[in-house]
């Protein structure tokens, strides 16, 4: 396409790198900003920035952050003596939406997977295990995707848990087996946090 | 929705008011962009700001130029001496898909519309006539949708440039009637700018 405005043009390239927007739908978004008040780009791009500098993860549970501590584990509301552990921090968000988990967790980064490489020492566990030492946690729930990579690393997690004699539930099998938690509708996430079991 | 960051929430926000993006698209984006290299997103954002700060109007023919005159007025190689009319600047792309036309543009950024209260002197058509008055231009083709607004318009215009013994055709009626130039395909539109007809 010919845009007779390389400002236009660069505009339109940067903003089809983004996923789900084709050149058609860049363009579209160029005029609507152009027709929009100068302010309007400004504060989108001030977003972007702010977000790409300053997002870092919590020291304590690995979840994405603003500050040293995130929003969870900042909160003295929260108690303090359950841990969920999740795979990545987008799966916090799913939790969240039931309503129904209000303690603290932990974000492994990845899962344990033989056949991609990655094992125990890839992921966030030694930190887990670091937390839980400390004394004031009693139950861990493992709220990870019913999958083999999950089973492998819930299997793993409770091993590990286990010698600290720390109580281990996982989420009940009601997550439908082969999907990602990511995708998992509020009800049924609401009723296997609900109906958890000890491992 | 709960992001548990305000660095996310606000991008999600500032995203979610682009045309065609709701806050689920746009959380899709900030969580890419997240997992990109910085240097996406520091370089979106220039361009955001590039764009709404130094996007101007052609003081020859009104199309949108990065500077004083447009990249078609600049252009040397271009006909001097023949004008195509639009109502705005998106139509100059559709034109210029054709492949056919090889002249200078004059954007009238709206058209008369006596029910919206738009008049010939809301308009730039007083610039239109001006260059013509110059003598350099032959002929001026009217480029206008096919549309009540579009007709009153080139009735206008042919009316006052008639005075000036300026060549005036128009697009050929292939182009649909009732329909906006900008959708018009390339091959209607390509066959009704060779087939112009003079008014
Ligand atoms: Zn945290
Ligand atoms: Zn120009």
């Amino acid at each position: 396409m010919h845009y007779s405005s390389k400002l236009i043009e660069r505009a339109v390239e940067e903003i089809a790198k983004l996923p789900g927007i084709g050149k058609k739908s860049a363009l579209r978004i160029v005029l609507h900003l152009l027709k929009q008040d100068p302010k309007q780009s400004h504060q989108l791009a001030e977003a972007l920035i702010q977000l790409r500098d300053n997002i870092q993860y919590c020291r304590e549970c690995h979840n994405i952050a603003d500050e040293a501590l995130c929003y969870f584990c900042k909160d003295t509301r929260r108690r303090r003596d359950i841990i969920c552990v999740v795979e990545h921090f987008k799966d916090i968000a799913a939790i969240e939406r039931t309503g129904h988990y209000h303690g603290l967790y932990h974000v492994l980064g990845g899962l344990i997977s033989p056949i991609d490489g990655v094992g125990p020492q890839d992921i966030h566990i030694e930190s887990l295990l670091q937390r839980v030492r400390q004394g004031e946690v009693t139950e861990v729930i493992l709220a990870l995707s019913s999958t083999m990579e999950g089973d492998t690393t819930a299997f793993y997690l409770t091993k590990r848990l286990k010698e600290q004699q720390v109580k281990v539930t996982a989420l009940a099998r009601g997550v439908p087996i082969g999907s990602e938690l990511e995708f998992t509708d509020e009800l049924t996430l609401t009723r296997s946090l609900l109906g958890r079991t000890e491992f």
